[in-house]
């Protein structure tokens, strides 16, 4: 999948792995267990794959030590004890990256902007009064940095993004096409039947090594700033609100929303779709489950959930008209009450044997 | 955040408040109770804030009369019926306004198109034919217009945005960035197993003082139009289908999808993530909780919810097992069934009293 | 709504229907029963549009030989056996063609592209090295092909959509503004607490007649691609991560997301808001209803659900009091309990009446 080829001995290095087999083994290219062929190199995430690379035509794999010991049907291996992040370390290798370095004669920038020299500003690019772009950023074509927007360095801002509200990013920040970052929050005073605008003028702060997906929504704060904090990792289409504060190396997946004000804490992960009401305040290393919502505080670290999976839909039906009778049917006290007529019940029959 | 200054009887007089305290103190900013400093002006929204207030630095709060006396560490106030409001009036005279005027060199106009002289025309937009653009109206970067789209006066469109589908805008329109106005509506005609594309002649006519935030996909009708009345305000990254129609000043949280044909009333709030089926229609004042599916007409004002807040999860699994067995349980039927038991076992205890 | 004109018989004619009335009939346009004008021509899509038949203005009515039985207001009709699908193919007739053709000087075209002479390349698009455009094919404005990829013949690409990751379309695909093709998937391997990037290094392919609407996000696979089968039609807001492949005319309404290497079948139907996991097989011709969650594999063509529809607030909250209580009711043991009481009691009784 790439024209990238490096022999054997210089991937084990790269991941400081041992390497069994032949050091110089020439591999093609990385790819999946199933679609690997000779010349690739592949990977064995556990031993649930086992079955799956003994079938592969991979001609080296990368694997744990337990691993190696019962695959058979291979010659050529790196043993690490982290075979996913040794993947995850060499696919920044057979990347076909381009480098880029300057000014497309098509970007506008306005005369206050300060761009780090070897930054590279893409074609129909923006960029508004007192901007910063640091030193290594890309920014690709079509993007807008309103005014007083910075960014910091080896950044890479994909096109048709819009960063305004005077955002700050800090260095490694990647943010992905067409993604809106400091557009005005949902801010508006209601009075006599109609809504009046409240003017946001918050910003947005996004640390270092933040990675947001394309089509995503982050506001900018009504008064103080939205805040993504250091190695946060965002997903595609996904709403933050304005005020927001999400905690170091929190993973947030596709298409979640967070309302606004809500704090969330570090070492999070969300699954796809979750929804989390405003103004609420979640713990560190909260685990919630696809399509949740979360609706109170959480303060204790754990895994929490909502919603069902889907059931046929004729059975879905029939228990969806027994959800529509529980709010009066008390379970509780139901199962209290039967209790007590099978004692009842048992308290009869022993008299009535006594009597016999 | 703002380097607006202002004296406390200018502020007072724009919100048309009483002055207590320094007429000449000097205002540096807007500010949250939290964050604001001794130059700033903050609000109290309510008695639940009173600690807060108390505890804040800043050199003037926003009050009602009642909230005053109860504000004991502070000398300076603006006396109003309601803050919020105030608080709303004030964000903008602290807003840092661009004033933006004329048409940049780059933007790319058909001849047939109308451009109001004092509109600002962004780098890099292109407007087709026959488009109009009204007066004070500001197009941010890389905005297209696509032929016979007309925008009214003191509208603000944000870079990126698609306005196509014919549509009309009314005036002080507010579409944030990466908006599409008028995308082609999800029409096909299923035959013999394929889709068969029905091209939407429809359009999208929006009333004035609408807002509409970043990432939202409104479509034009098939063969009507689909409608947002004026006064409605649209969070980010929701969808609005085809043939949609949506009452004065009803107000819809971010992530909200309405399905195609669906007419909504005046007034209404959806909070976030709500879904609503097409062909349905949902009364004047009624409220939608977060994350709740609308799956018939509603007629009657009022709230309606659906969707849990989260479980702890393996408390959540139990209760899946037990929803998962509700539809073979006749809950209505088990009471009646229960209360029966009840009564026969009572009969039988008095008959075996009456035998003693 | 259009500026065509056609005589009677010329409709009749595209939609090989039979004519009863005046062949010469001059139809201004296509047009809603309730909206038609007396030169408008309708369609009844089934008996329960009679009455709406009846009372529309409309000066000729495509029906099926059955429906025209019932219609005695009209005297000029259409007769065809699919009446939404003859209206389909007119709206094809009644759209407001502009032709295309050529590049506009504005756009940003690398040496290395290949763009075919009949193709349109709008303002502003930038394509990058290697990139391939087919005959009839129109970008629109501010589009970005980044290098490598490949749009085949009469697409069509509205504008600010971007398409990376060496992505590839095949012909007369539609993708609609704002959305992004090939984007990069998210994966991350973590270690000691933090999340290293997986660089993506596969791609997407898109088959023929592909439909993909506004703000989607598609992106490019792992190691294999993302697959898009020919004939599926996909609305706006929808993501579909890494890996995923999606059988031939599926449909997937709007804010849909399936999660990373799922697989789904051919002919299925997902309503809006679905949420799918990773990892999973759904069978042909599934049917998964409006904002269900897909938590596991489906091997059997039919229909699914979750998630409720809405309640009135107060009886919702109710109901959740209830489900909260459920985890701890063990229904199913419950139920039998109560069938061993009531037979206990009937024998007591039984007992009792022969001792009487």
């Amino acid at each position: 999948m790439t024209s990238h080829q490096f022999y054997l001995d210089e991937l084990a290095q790269l991941v400081q792995g041992e390497l069994i087999g032949q050091s110089k083994f020439k591999v093609a290219a990385l790819a999946s267990l199933e679609q690997a062929q000779a010349q690739d190199i592949s990977f064995v995430n556990g031993e649930k794959y086992l079955q799956e690379a003994q079938a592969s035509k991979a001609g080296v794999l990368i694997v744990t030590a337990a691993l190696k010991d019962q695959l058979s049907h291979h010659q050529n291996f790196i043993v690490v004890d982290h075979p996913y992040l040794a993947f995850a370390i060499l696919t920044h290798h057979f990347e076909d990256k381009v480098l880029k370095r300057g000014i497309e004669v098509t970007a506008q920038i306005a005369d206050s902007a300060i761009i780090a020299e070897n930054a590279y500003i893409g074609h129909y690019v923006v960029i508004g009064e007192n901007c910063v772009v640091g030193d290594n950023t890309v920014i690709q074509s079509h993007v807008h940095l309103d005014h007083d927007v910075e960014v910091g360095k080896d950044c890479f801002i994909d096109s048709h993004v819009m960063i305004t509200g005077k955002s700050k990013l800090a260095n490694r920040v990647r943010i992905h096409s067409n993604t809106v970052i400091g557009g005005e929050g949902f801010g508006f005073a209601p009075y006599q039947g109609k809504w009046n605008r409240i003017v946001q003028l918050g910003s947005v702060q996004i640390g270092n090594d933040v990675r947001i997906g394309s089509n995503c929504s982050i506001d900018r704060g009504a008064l103080d700033d939205t805040i993504i904090h250091d190695g946060v990792i965002i997903d595609n289409l996904v709403q933050i609100a304005h005020n927001v504060q999400i905690g170091e190396n929190t993973a947030i997946a596709a298409k979640c929303g967070i309302a606004g004000s809500t704090v969330i804490g570090k070492n999070c992960v969300f699954a796809g779709a979750v929804g989390v009401v405003g103004h609420i305040n979640i713990a560190d290393n909260v685990t919630i489950t696809g399509m949740s919502m979360v609706s109170k505080s959480i303060s204790e670290a754990g895994s929490y959930s909502s919603g069902t999976g889907q059931f046929e839909t004729n059975k879905w039906k029939r228990t969806v008209v027994r959800l529509r009778q529980l709010a009066d049917v008390p379970l509780t006290k139901l199962v209290k009450q039967i209790d007590h007529m099978q004692a009842q019940i048992e308290s009869i029959e022993s008299t009535l044997k006594s009597r016999k």
